[in-house]
């Protein structure tokens, strides 16, 4: 593990989960950078760090840097900083990944309190760990969300936040928190946080191994995982469409732009990348006036191209050969028509591109949905 | 002791600042409010709440309602939890007035991350214990400030949050919180929190006693304190007067609407008895629609007087009888030309007026400054 001293530390929150899974092993195949993830296993099982060690290893070999795990709750701070003064001898922690969080929308908003805690208040706890330890380099699990309904499609990076919901609101908060954290200070001394809000469009998919997926607790809120744990006979209940009316739709159902996970992580690997370009050098804060914006930036992470619900179902039809049926319902509050990111920004600074289509996030969902048909802990 | 048992008791945080002792003079003057004050002494003394029990008795006789104070940090959610504890046998904390903050504009912008981490996450954690423990009925320090520079002046509560600052942010933010835990839950099971938010104008004075008044620690940051300390003696640095070519202002100098301290406290005081009235009665509530705005509301708390800074530096000569020198400098950034606020709402709903004018604030100030010349400790 000699050239582990060569790669810079990151700390992963919520790393076991979906995204950060996979943020995980992208960071371990980059050879650049070496995972420490934190995550209360409120959503997720230490199985996807061991995942991720064992495909590194197939991928790079014996030598391959491995991810450690520490059971940590960002609502309870000493965890967190006992992660940062356990790797203090070793050279420290030089940037954080921050995904942990709750994020269903529906429960965001009868259980507020907790959605502010974890999100919010666990963010400033981060932050407040990052600062003591000198820690200066943040990425942030954004979501489009935060758009609200927007005026424009595809949805720019200069669209207002105007979130519609409370877990869209959490985010937004941490966005402007970050904003105000990075302008902070005086002009002798500037802060020295750098951040990157990654505002994610609709990530799907798993890794080709097969053997890295996504394995929440308990019924799967999002879309293509419920088409895959019904096609696989774990999930029996109804399938149903919420509106088929929606203007601009090729078939009238709500409109969202899928991207590969795998593309999804990697954009996380090119964020630390242009972290860590020199002050020097022309980077991606060269043109953040210190004052007004500090070294602070969003991006989203999309593929610029809209699915409908129906072309999803379509494709996991093809992917899986499930005959699924579907009954369409009235539309559900809080939906918004077209969610199509302008992935242009991300391209030019990150030279971030969803390269992965539609039939392969398709085909590795199922290809994981059928060699995990029962999840993680039942194969562990 | 035995006609405690009648009063309502009420955790103020922030309870040994200056507005909060004015809070917890007011509940006890009340005869319904058995105050409970928590603070963590940042900036503010002990002695404040020896006084506040010390004009009750004065006022009340020997067996006035005496407020208890202990020692606990918004940032250890703990020390806040062991304060409900205490009284839960005793028949709990029935509610909460929350003016624990950091409140200076210019130092949030420099220490943003502590302010969040007070202001914010604080302001959860204290959401958080009053859940846990059935304490339903909150009340809220909000500002002025979360107006931004506002369209309409006198500024009416429809008026859009958009805060300019770190500090203003942190109190906008805290009102969303609040709203989105008021409207939380489900039909079946509603969220049984009544928020109200009181954005406070420009406190100032002190109570007639000269018991009672602003006594930070460090140099002051309001226009007032600084002017009956200079008065006095004890704060020797130059005046300076930021701008005096805004529009609108009769001399071209900020215009802001101050208003008594003991007006300002009343109105915490109104703000309790309005959501003490029973769900089955006309209330402030009443036209609430629950799931859209819960048992939320916020109210202007000034006179809808504005008053320039030069008019305010007149004052204080007449009651202090000292001579002013000061400068006129260029205009600050951040500061808004005119916050006066329309108080209509507040005197309708709430039954809140200011009555007490600039002559009284200015009177009861040096009356203050004069009997404490150095303040609460050097005469404890
Ligand atoms: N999946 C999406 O469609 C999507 C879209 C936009 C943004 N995001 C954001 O991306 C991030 C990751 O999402 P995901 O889909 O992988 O969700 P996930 O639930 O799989 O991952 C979140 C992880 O955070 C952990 N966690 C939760 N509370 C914690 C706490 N208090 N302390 C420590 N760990 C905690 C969970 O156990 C879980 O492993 C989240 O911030 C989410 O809001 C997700
Ligand atoms: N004074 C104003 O002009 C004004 C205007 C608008 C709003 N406000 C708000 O009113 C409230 C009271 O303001 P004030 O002028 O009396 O200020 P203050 O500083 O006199 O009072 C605030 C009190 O909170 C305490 N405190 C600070 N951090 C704490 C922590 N972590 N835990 C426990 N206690 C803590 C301080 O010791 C102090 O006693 C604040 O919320 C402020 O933002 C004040």
């Amino acid at each position: 593990m000699s050239r582990d001293a060569e790669l810079k530390r990151i700390l992963v929150t919520g790393g076991l989960g979906y995204i950060g899974s996979h943020v995980v092993l992208s960071l371990l195949l980059s050879g650049r950078y070496l995972p420490v993830v934190i995550d209360n296993c409120h959503n997720a099982f230490p199985e996807a760090v061991k995942r991720c060690n064992e495909i590194a290893r197939d991928e790079m070999g014996a030598d391959a840097p491995q991810a450690t795990f520490h059971r940590a709750d960002l609502r309870e701070p000493e965890t967190i900083e006992a992660v940062f003064a356990e790797y203090k001898a070793a050279g420290g922690i030089w940037g954080v990944v921050h995904l942990a969080a709750l994020k269903a929308v529906g429960e965001s908003s009868e259980l507020p309190t907790q959605y502010y805690k974890v999100n919010v208040a666990g963010s400033i706890s981060l932050l407040e760990a990052m600062a003591k330890n000198d820690c200066n380099n943040f990425v942030f699990s954004s979501s489009a969300t935060v758009y609200g309904t927007p005026a424009v499609i595809p949805i720019p990076e200069t669209s207002p936040l105007q979130p519609e919901s409370v877990y869209g609101r959490t985010k937004a908060m941490v966005e402007w928190i970050l904003q105000d954290i990075c302008r902070s200070g005086t002009d002798e001394r500037p802060s020295p946080l750098k951040a990157v809000s990654v505002r994610y469009f609709n990530p799907a998919g798993a890794h080709p191994s097969g053997k890295l997926g996504e394995e929440p607790r308990g019924k799967p809120g999002n879309l293509l995982p419920l088409l895959a744990q019904m096609a696989v006979g774990r999930e029996k209940s109804e399938l149903k469409v919420f509106g088929n009316d929606y203007p601009g739709s090729p078939d009238g159902t709500c409109v969202r732009d899928y991207l590969h996970i795998m593309d999804l992580a990697e954009g996380h690997v090119l964020s630390l990348d242009a972290m860590a370009v020199a002050e020097s050098e022309k980077n991606i804060f060269s043109k953040c006036d210190p004052k007004k914006d500090g070294f602070y930036r969003a991006f989203n992470l999309g593929r610029g191209a809209g699915q409908s619900v129906l072309t999803m179902i379509a494709a996991m039809r093809k992917a899986s050969g499930f005959e699924y049926k579907y009954e369409i319902v009235g539309r559900r509050t809080g939906d918004v028509p077209d969610l199509t990111a302008n992935p242009a920004l991300a391209e030019a600074e990150l030279g971030f591109l969803a390269k992965r289509d539609l039939e392969e996030m398709c085909r590795d969902l199922w290809n994981f949905q059928t060699k995990n048909p029962n999840g993680y802990e039942q194969t562990a």
